[in-house]
């Protein structure tokens, strides 16, 4: 490794009254697999590697942050029984699953996330190519500062998915639904939970505008007369200001039929939603409140979780995310309902900290905490999981 | 902005033994919108830019405070459900709404509160005029720095009403009421919960008297020869001792008849209160604990409101204050059972650091923060709000 | 008041090995009324003021101290509803009750402690005088530092109970009694919660010692061949240990014949002890836990007093202690059963900070705060707060 | 006592990469009673007294070690109802009891714990004599840093117990079970909990390895060709990894009929595992988990030792372990089904920082603690205290 830091060209366009931003933003160029010991303390050692603005984009959560916190301290009211005669090798532990006909090595995925240039100098790519190494799956944001032919072009043949921020403008929807069909995406997730920016206090305070472009934006800008933003310089309320706020059933069967590939509807806490989005012709559904970023006010999605799958009622796969960090959330998020589990920014963290040899390493720790988890709870596989009774404070009371 | 801080010639009559106050109370004169991250941090600022023991008053509450703290801290045992497939646009959120007849761009009004002069040069005048701005309503109080006259010539046309603290003497009452009535008043709210001061130790530390008069007071003291003290070098329990404390609902109808307004009753917090008031005459309920500076051993004013609307019926509309900080407090607030929403000290926190701009900057926050809450929470309008179901840790027990 | 410290030539015999207690034990000779914010903050004044040992033995609980604190804490979870059309006047306030044929002024009375010269030189003199002072009525420990002659000299006319350790010599048992009698104590406190010491561990790393005689055992030896120690240089758990352990109804029985007073039972949490001592012939039941010095694994008072005044229904009245630091906990241990509520530590601290006077301020202070939640609260008597309904968190949910 | 230390001559195999661990482990000598508060303060002396890799494995708990905290709190949800009227002399309680026919001063024994070499030279040898000066009983874990042989001829006559952790090598499991018959083993522990070691972030972070070898592994060494670890410059995963991981119920019938003696499993949480483990022929059943060093998401031991209980049903004794720091944790463990109760960690701070006699302190303190939670709570007998009702907040709620 020849340098930690590249100083790109990308200038910020200081547009706050009297604060000027620093002049270039400096991304990391760290190569190689990290030594974890929690994903906990990852984050203090990216806080002491990454701009103040960046970091707090990545990290920070609306308004008092209690939903940013809850999400992952709900998970210790749910508690796994010990399991010590089911006569499992740890040799036989098996955390191959599927998810829409997708093989997967482990039923942990990477929740798509914008702008991953914050976190490295490759962006992405990096993180397509440590998702492939993991044996599992990336998704391509629709603000990231990659596009998509180059994200697909980082891993031939290996699966990816693209996340659709919608457009106020259709000819942008369908440049993009087109794009991700032709280099091959496996399925479109649709946010639908970011009608407007949560409001993040992190951001207000560092007055953080993105300091590089989103690359899928940028592309359609030069095709189009479009006077969108494309990213650099603006605002995240600017980016959220465009994007389509309104969504109905209606979108869901627009996406489907503009892509003609599986869509994934992201965003969904609600039992009704859920039922709503099914019946649109949602092909999975993603439980998420986005890591506590968009309403503080909301309930930690493993708490949802459990009635969401109950009105779901496989009649489609569950993805679930929001402040999973232990390989036991993955183990409490499967036995609750979900089908696959996605992680966020401990995988931006992973990424800052290593680059796609980073990413790897943060699938792998939970892969391993997964299977001590797995091995002492008395489940072999992923089905053995999610068929695993969890129990609460209120199991013990007599 | 020339100054901002003007020498008040006001010389506080320092009756306690050994302990002298400053000589000059010297209030703010600061005037412009304000920078507002969130409520909760303006109060540091304040307590940097004013004396102790007009900090200490209207910062504190009773007792141990954890009634203060408790109204605010029980909004986070309510959760709002995220929902994304309602089809809103955010243009189309809409905070209008209308109370006792007064039309209202925003559902959140200013609570009446006492000598306002403490934190701005020009008191109840510049938050008459920040409401006004705001499109909302001013609350003068009986103890307020400036008169009925002065606060209704301030913003000409615009609604105020006006909060009474019956006296004992009840030529006071006479004259106050018509005072109300002549300068166009559109409503006396008249509190009821301050029978006697809670005991609030901070003013007892500071050995807390006002350092400047109360208008209605000493404009009534001119043409009477009631001895009453009027505010100045008075502590809060000898204003308290004069007021009228015996309440029952006589007195509802003997305020409605001599003010021929509609009453508002102030400081409910009990059904059976609530229903008595209703029978008694009121044309409206107000929801309070005062803040949290009276009885330290009430609950959270979220806590009880449900039961109080659920009796309340709609028979009456409700208004509700107490610990409210965030839009989705008001939002919570809404969906519990109240028409309106009051904010309280931190208006004044506005006021002190921003006169009329500064308070109008405090709603406008608070409407910023609610309509957030309201896309994301899938409510169009305040009926909608109002018809929104909030989920508790309750909910999710299965 | 000419020396706040008089030199006692009390001369600790330091036992412990390696550590000696200092020579002589310096107790407050303070006099006079106190300035009082709150009784919590009265203890850190009390510690700068006292020497480490007493101070240890006079603040500390037994074990974790999970139970001292849960005695206060618990009355945070029972909240009072503000009332405020209920027409009361705050003069017509009235706290005055009466408690086995005695007058008092006040609904808060002085539990026994032992060993009061610790806190100030005049001792369980001063606080006698103290509680006359206040209307209220004095109580006498076995323990005390003074004689039964003493006290009942020191405010001649005025009620005082006298509390019994019963000895395992029956001698002294008679000779106490007999004394009480004689000197014209009200009743007997019949003390059955200290069969052995509580595990406190503030006395066991000061090696505590009392560094002063028990009057009323050092007047038993004078005329006896008992050999018992009389307090003087003696740990708490030796003194403990020649008292009586193995109580039974029995007891209780001796107690009133031998005394021909009334017998009030203390140190009563259960319902089923409750019941058993009014079926032995008890005159009252005092609800205790001895402050959290027992056993730190007993529930906090104010828990367990609605069913133990479930059970004992009326047919004697009952005392209650524990953890009362504010009026709103004795306004809520009437709510929940009590007749009367004592005071413990709080009443040492005032008479270490004020002699007699400070022991007054101390009642007086709690009386103010009372008075402020009874008129919050609706309840103009001590009946009225009887008849009371105090709310918790699970009356809110709905 | 000549010194403190002693040098060992133990040198760790550094086998990580650019960390060398120390050249010598240097074991306490210490000898003779200790002076104990309590035992949580033990913990800090220890600390001081040892080698960090060394503390940070026997202190060390799973993950975030919230399973290692609630095993503790969890105690005190349960309340000990005191009772003052049940005639109890001091001198009648009565801590004897028997388990397995074996006659017991206590009901507090001691958990098998591995390599005790690191709290003192001595190690094993040391605890098995402190414990039989406690009148109860030794268990030596298959990890011990002494040999079945050593800890037998240590105290003889004796009773003690050997804790099995099946190999993968059945010769090995022949070879050694054999041992703890020929030299007097009244029982076999056989652990099931430890199929894969918790994730113990202490250990990964000093990247511990055992500095002593293990003596009964080395012995077995010497007659074999097993190429097993036996300890010494080894990990705790790589010893867990040729342990036996896959138990099943025939596993306990095997261990029954090689060793003629009885069997106790260890390490059940779940009423449906202590079911198979009676029925497949476990003697006795050990509730724990570990001391929350397996899986953190588990409940506390205390909380499920009720439901355990009742499907137990008197069929079998009920050992129980895991967070156990106070008498009353002894207390409240046999009052909600255990027969006797094992203490971990704080026997090898009494071994540290005593010896043998060290560990008597530990069972001597606890024995005067819950002798005096017996005297306060009316329990005179062990069968007194499994007679006892507990009670928790919900007692309380009327």
């Amino acid at each position: 490794m020849k340098s930690k830091i590249l100083k790109t060209t990308a200038i910020a366009m200081a547009l706050s009254v009297g604060v000027a931003q620093a002049a270039e933003y400096k991304a990391s160029t760290a190569e190689g697999p990290i030594k974890i010991v929690n994903l906990k303390t990852m984050e203090a050692q990216v806080q002491a590697n990454m701009e103040k603005g960046a970091f707090g984009y990545i990290r920070g959560g609306a308004e008092d942050e209690n939903n940013l916190r809850s999400n992952t301290t709900a998970f210790d009211k749910k508690y796994i029984m010990p399991r010590s005669l089911q006569g499992i090798e740890f040799s036989d532990l098996n955390l191959k699953t599927e998810f829409l006909g997708i093989k997967l090595d482990t039923p942990i995925i990477q929740a798509p996330m914008a702008a991953q240039g914050l976190a490295h100098q490759q962006g992405e790519v990096a993180t397509a190519k440590g998702m492939a190494k993991a044996g599992s799956i990336f998704s391509l944001s629709t603000y990231g500062n990659k596009t998509i032919k180059e994200v697909a072009d980082a891993q031939p043949g290996y699966p990816f998915f693209f996340q659709l921020y919608m457009s106020k403008n259709d000819a942008f929807n369908e440049y993009i639904l087109s794009q991700a069909k032709q280099y091959g995406a496996k399925g479109i997730i649709m946010t639908i939970d970011s009608s407007v920016g949560g409001y993040r206090e992190d951001d207000v305070k560092n007055n953080f505008q993105f300091p590089l472009g989103f690359a899928n934006l940028e592309a359609f800008a030069k095709i189009s007369d479009d006077k969108s933003k494309t990213g650099k310089g603006a605002g995240i309320s600017e980016i959220y200001a465009q994007a389509k706020q309104a969504f109905t059933p209606a979108d869901i069967q627009y996406v489907k039929k503009m892509s003609g590939l599986p869509v994934i509807v992201k965003g969904i806490e609600s039992p009704e939603d859920a039922d709503t989005a099914i019946k649109a012709g949602a092909d999975a559904i993603w439980v998420s409140n986005h890591g506590g970023r968009q309403l503080d006010s909301a309930p930690a999605t493993i708490d949802v979780l459990p009635a969401i799958a109950k009105v779901v009622n496989k009649r489609v796969p569950i993805v679930f995310d929001s402040g999973v960090r232990r390989g036991s959330h993955v183990f409490k998020a499967l036995a609750s309902g979900a089908d696959v589990v996605a992680i966020g920014r401990p995988i931006l963290y992973g990424l800052n900290l290593g680059g796609a040899e980073g990413v790897n390493s943060v699938i792998q720790h939970l892969n391993k905490e997964l299977k001590i988890n797995m091995m002492l709870g008395g489940a072999k596989t992923v089905k053995d999981i999610q068929a695993t009774h969890l129990y609460t404070d209120a199991s013990f009371n007599q």
